[in-house]
């Protein structure tokens, strides 16, 4: 039994076989989630993961798939921290994900520096600058306009609480890959592989993957592409495994936004 | 009638139907130069154009079936830059085209600061650190280490060269990317677009085009992909025609190395 609030549904994470709790007024994970949770390296057995603006959950949900390490999510929104919970409880991953409300600025403090083997973050992508967010509800407004933490924010703390020679992987928006490399050598942290996901073969990529090592020497990878769309605009083979698993050939419907 | 020096060889350019002299100890282009040709933003009707590390003159060429602006090259091998001026006068360019034998690190002073609409760049990709170059002969050594020039020095005399508001177009390896756009910004040039070259679909990327505009706002695209081979090794479409254009059906060997 879960217990679900207002416009929530429980829905699945098909290729993972857990289910996660989504509202489309309040939050629902995206494609990007995802596609960060497969291409953040992880330990397998054990280590410290750290994923922060965490949201509803989706990417420690997803890692605690693919690691047998500790998962610590932090989201500053009460709302979505208490949809994580109960997402969590729901998939009796209580053991292995522990959920933290509160601001990822506070965190160095709070769970002290140098902890973490791996720390991933999708961010708020969009500048307070930037059109839009004055007609999203708050809750919307802050998981994706930088309004209580910026990139350089995410990065600077990604770096304190990360382990030396540990790594920070981020997805964001092509509009500010500069940026991010840019502030990760600021920071201490080289970036070493970068995915870039293209809507089509023939289209300008709107995502990019990026991780970082601190303390790396310098060598950069740029990983081969994901293209998203084939040319009748279904999801591409890879696409749908990453989404649907082994369940790839039944007749699903989009699961994400 | 054309002069040719010890194994040089007078080749095709099939795409744009004109023709080159190389040599397989001395200099020989590489698809990348052809890439960079095509990637850089160009004035169509006039304007002012500047190709550092010209080689035997390869950018030039392309970029004059692109262009009625004036084309500079500037080599500093002699023996590459003799190259490149009797392959001009062969295509009789000589009214589009002038060769400058010099250092990139002295054309500021030598042709003026901030005169150059594009400046366009093929470097040299390796470190002098990096293994090989002991067993190289001079030219192919200078050609491919960063024995006369630096990454640092083509980034801070191009940004010196261009217009403010003028673009700077270079091709190089992806593990330098992070070094690129870096440098770029600490010269005032705003990298805007970046194309990632994967030689197969599934495959890391093996070159990376990069843009950068003199003075420009933040906003970087990341263009389409370009794959070079496809699943059975031969060339993909976009690259035929790109090599041989509309000749791209019938049947012509490689052309570049």
């Amino acid at each position: 039994m879960v217990k679900l609030v207002g416009d929530e549904r429980l829905d699945y994470l098909l290729a993972e076989n857990l289910r996660i709790i989504q509202s489309p007024t309040v939050f629902s994970f995206s494609l990007d989630a995802v596609l960060l949770s497969r291409f953040a390296y992880l330990p397998i057995q054990k280590g410290n993961i750290l994923d922060l603006c965490t949201g509803n959950g989706i990417v420690p949900l997803i890692l605690s798939t693919r690691t047998k390490g500790k998962i610590v999510g932090v989201e500053i929104q009460e709302r979505l921290y208490d949809m994580a919970v109960r997402s969590i409880e729901y998939n009796q991953l209580e053991h292995q994900i522990e959920m933290v409300h509160g601001d990822i600025k506070e965190m160095p403090k709070t769970l002290g520096y140098g902890k973490y083997d791996v720390v991933t973050c999708n961010p708020p992508y969009f500048t307070t600058s930037q059109k839009g967010y004055q007609n999203l509800n708050e809750h919307l407004a802050i998981a994706r306009h930088e309004i209580l933490c910026t990139l350089e924010d995410v990065i600077r703390v990604s770096s304190q609480l990360v382990k030396q020679g540990g790594k920070i992987a981020l997805v964001h928006r092509p509009g500010r890959l500069v940026d991010i490399v840019e502030l990760m050598r600021k920071y201490g942290v080289e970036p070493k592989r970068i995915q870039s996901v293209y809507p089509k073969i023939n289209k300008e990529a709107n995502t990019i993957l990026v991780e970082g090592i601190k303390g790396g020497r310098s060598d950069l990878k740029l990983l081969p592409p994901i293209i998203v769309y084939d040319e009748h605009n279904e999801y591409t083979p890879e696409i749908r495994k990453i989404l649907y698993g082994d369940k790839a050939e039944s007749s699903v419907n989009e699961i994400c936004e």
